[in-house]
């Protein structure tokens, strides 16, 4: 298709030491899936020995080098072989999706929410497989270093908590589900979507699995333009990972783009639609209330949410609370039919480090924590949006006053970016911003893209945001204590130390970058094995590890 | 010369807006060297209009775009022309440089350091300049903002106090006097050099040239290959920042390599070379001892700095205390008498994370701190090269302890990395532990490239490499509370929320690659203006900032 696949064929993606793994549950017929790499000798750590390292992996069957994918067949609906009663129905009225299938609902009055189950002491499937999962196959390990593994158990107990979430729509049973909170690995989201400017349903359906074979644990569909509701069916039915939407977009449209003509009832249709198909989290503006506007346009940069600027337009003109917000519950009462869980949007996160911290949006976040506790009330799964644009030094406070507002939902931010003036290198600004936070409890991180501010990312432009992100998120991971991400960087150290090239790409966060560099390099000199017994940055004579092995190893 | 130079004419580099100017000194005839952007319009900040932002430049006379610069006469000897009395003498016996110059040298027993001066009371042209530098000449701003401008007394006293450098050799009049100090901007290094592996004189000049431009502090010229005396005259007489060195390395070259057959003689004769060229500071692996070997020889990554793994060589290999520790004196001697820094080097950096903090490194912090007494007896001036790969909660802890054991003398960190996995991307690893230990106190961070660990960085890694390290000290500067730093984000955020792209450009840290995204974007629409009023992210349509806008001025 372009330069990356032509010089990658698939089954080099991960390198040739990569294979797909998966690790069977106990309570359920799940099969967990992970990437396994081997390494070409085994490393001692901490006196055991290790020969390959299992990885937590996002790519899904996807990361199956021999696997032929047909995109217009989608995955394999995996959680509907787990046998788990929901005690849903099949929606009479719904739409069939691209597999024929129709949509499931509770039934009236029900909820089938991970956190139903949770608070009624019920292990489900996908409690268990995140367990498995967050574990990478290391169990052993973390309990050498004095970790506690994931249980199912404490899984149930976070969601009942409202600590962590499961996003899994029941109509989205090709997801290999994933945790979301703080007690768990740091997340990342990337966003995708055809805005007006650009791009095709075939680019955003290759852009999904692009960047989740990259590492991206969630993918956001922000579509604007036309072929919304398809593009996201393609989306749906192809993504190993949770979708998640912003409603009021594809509500918007159905209005011919006026923010004056939105009302409740396309709105709730647009909610049913989309969660018919499978969505598995909304971003909702729910806490922006008409009381606030004067504090928003009093910002330096307003208002720079998309969501919060179309409400603030509706609340203007119709001199009335914001819909989100008073038919909360009405929303609440659908979602939890669908296991849809709301990702309450920061309608007024700054948009500038002048506007951080401030009334706009401080008050905001309280609003959100009220309406926490409301969703938590139908058993509906929540996260809390945050910022945006918040120098280093107030990122801490950004994090503690949602832990307290917000009742410990899980926080999930963009960024934060830490200056306003790296236009072109935003993403290096919000990982800047966005290790920080993670490591301070932190849940989840959407990736901003090197075209931030400026314009629509490339498939170049995905990966990059991806993998800084990935960085980000593993850097916070360890800063927490991680055992499974310190084991990662212990064993890259230790090829690193050996001149194990192989394994260094096998354990990199971009595996197929480290090794072209790697290679470019070594054709330089004319050594085109790739076991140079140097490191390629210093070349032989100015190598310092080779020169402390030989120093040590000859006894000198 | 290549793609770049093709689609940027060299007055477009920063911008058509962008203008080099130069402000007076009022105790000496300097003209210190700034760059002014003017704005398309003015911006009110704290009820003060500004048209135009002057913002601190790295690039020198090469910041101006009309000039024809000759790289074989290099750049005018501008320091010599500011009427102070340094009591030096020419030297008999040194090389001419390319120039026809004699090398100078202090009169026997003498110190012509600002260290020297500074602790006489005197302030020199080098002190006044750097003072009118850091202010930006935004005075009146930065008191408005409750700050206090700096003054040529502030820094003579910090110089004098061993809390701040001024890195000048009396051989190197070309340059722009710059600061290093934690009550000064924070400040970057960027390194090249003619590894074995690759490149050319001509490269590498233009290589120091490139990387000023893009914001490069300081440069070190870590060449290992051959004609190493002659790139580095180049480099001298064409660069207007400060040039750091490793010494070690072409001593090492005149011993065929050999690091048993280094011996004091070799190494003062290098030292006396290289000072009488200009070099305006030298790394200094002073601090490995013998009796430190086993704790380095313990770890995950053992010795990863050149400079240690030599020394620990030779150490090994005569069964003697290095020598670079012993003759510690005798070094200060020879420095002292050119002004060139020290920069005491961490000869036992961790090499992985799970090296971080630990005996090895920490053992020779205190030794670092030791010897920076012992140099500041002689009125050396110093500061401290630091790690290297530290996880993020343990970035904190680095700080405090360079604090305690050595005296506040200034921190020059390399990254930290936070992990050891980001192969590819270590230059956004290094920059997020960058920012936060520049955020806490580290004065200067050594930029990584994208090919750290890898290999060596062409045009491109190096400008990326400078643009991130950039963001992270400017970023750490904001969280600091510099006023001239939040106003450059003030003004490019009421730029973005004016949709004055111009200014956006303008004021970005990477004008050219803003310019050129954003071009891109909109010619995809077919607007093929540069005045579209809109985020060119989200289209006309799903502009938050737009649509705020109208909100707001519609009365809605």
């Amino acid at each position: 298709m372009n330069q990356e696949n032509a010089s990658c064929p698939k089954k080099h993606f991960f390198g040739p030491a990569s294979s797909r793994i998966t690790v069977k549950g106990t309570i359920y017929p799940i099969e967990v899936g992970m990437r396994r790499v081997a390494l070409t000798r085994s490393y001692e750590c901490k006196g055991e020995r290790f020969d390959a390292m299992p990885l937590y992996d996002t790519s899904g069957p996807f990361g199956d080098a021999e696997r032929e994918h047909d995109v217009r067949k989608g995955l394999e609906p995996v959680r509907d072989r787990w046998g788990f009663d929901r005690g849903t129905v099949e929606s009479v009225g719904g739409e069939l999706s691209m597999t024929g299938r129709k949509p499931r609902v509770a039934k009236a009055g029900e909820a089938v929410t991970q956190m139903h189950f949770a608070r009624k002491g019920i292990v489900t499937p996908e409690m268990e497989y995140v367990a498995i999962r967050e574990n990478q196959a290391l169990e052993a390990w973390i309990e050498k270093c004095g970790g506690k593994p994931v249980t199912p158990e404490m899984v149930r107990s976070e969601v009942a908590r409202g600590r962590a979430i499961i996003p899994a729509n029941i109509n989205h049973p090709e997801i290999e589900p994933m945790i979301i909170g703080r007690n768990f690995r740091v997340k990342i989201n990337a966003n995708i979507g055809n805005s007006a400017l650009g791009s095709s349903i075939d680019e955003e359906v290759e852009k999904a699995v692009w960047s989740c074979r990259w590492g991206a644990d969630t993918v956001m569909d922000l579509s604007t333009g036309k072929n919304i509701h398809q593009t996201r069916e393609w989306i749906l039915r192809n993504s190993p990972v949770p979708i998640g939407t912003v409603p009021l977009y594809q509500a918007l449209e159905k209005v011919g783009g006026k923010a004056e003509e939105l009302s409740w009832e396309v709105y709730r249709d647009t909610l049913v639609e989309q969660a018919e198909q499978g969505v598995d989290y909304f971003t909702i503006h729910s806490g922006i209330l008409a009381a606030t506007l004067p504090d928003a346009e009093a910002r330096q940069t307003g208002i720079v949410s998309r969501g919060g600027s179309i409400m603030a337009r509706w609340c203007r003109a119709h001199k009335q609370e914001n819909f989100l917000f008073t038919r909360f519950d009405d929303i609440c009462d659908i979602l939890r039919s669908y296991d849809v869980a709301i990702s309450l949007g920061d309608a007024l996160r700054p948009g500038s480090i002048g506007d951080a911290n401030d009334a706009a949006q401080f008050g905001e976040l309280k609003t959100l924590g009220e309406l926490t506790l409301r969703a938590w009330k139908r058993d509906v799964q929540v996260m809390i949006e945050g910022p945006g644009h918040v120098p280093l030094h107030m990122i801490r406070e950004n994090m503690e006053m949602q832990l307290k507002h917000c009742h410990e939902a899980p926080f999930y931010t963009l960024g934060p970016l830490v200056t306003d003036v790296a236009a072109g290198y935003d993403h290096v600004n919000s990982a800047i911003g966005g290790t920080l936070i993670a490591s301070l409890g932190c849940s989840m991180l959407c990736y901003v893209t090197p075209k931030e501010h400026l314009g629509l990312p490339n498939r170049d432009d995905v990966r990059e945001g991806v993998i800084v992100h990935r960085v980000a998120a593993h850097a916070a991971d360890i800063a927490k204590g991680s055992a499974t991400a310190w084991l990662r960087d212990e064993l890259m150290s230790k090829a690193r130390y050996a001149f194990a090239w192989e394994d260094q790409f096998s354990l990199a966060l971009d595996p197929l970058k480290t090794r072209q560099i790697h290679a470019q390099n070594i054709a330089a000199t004319g050594d085109t094995s790739a076991t140079a017994k140097y490191c390629t940055m210093c070349g032989p004579d100015f190598c310092s590890m080779k020169r402390s092995q030989e120093t040590t190893a000859a006894g000198l």
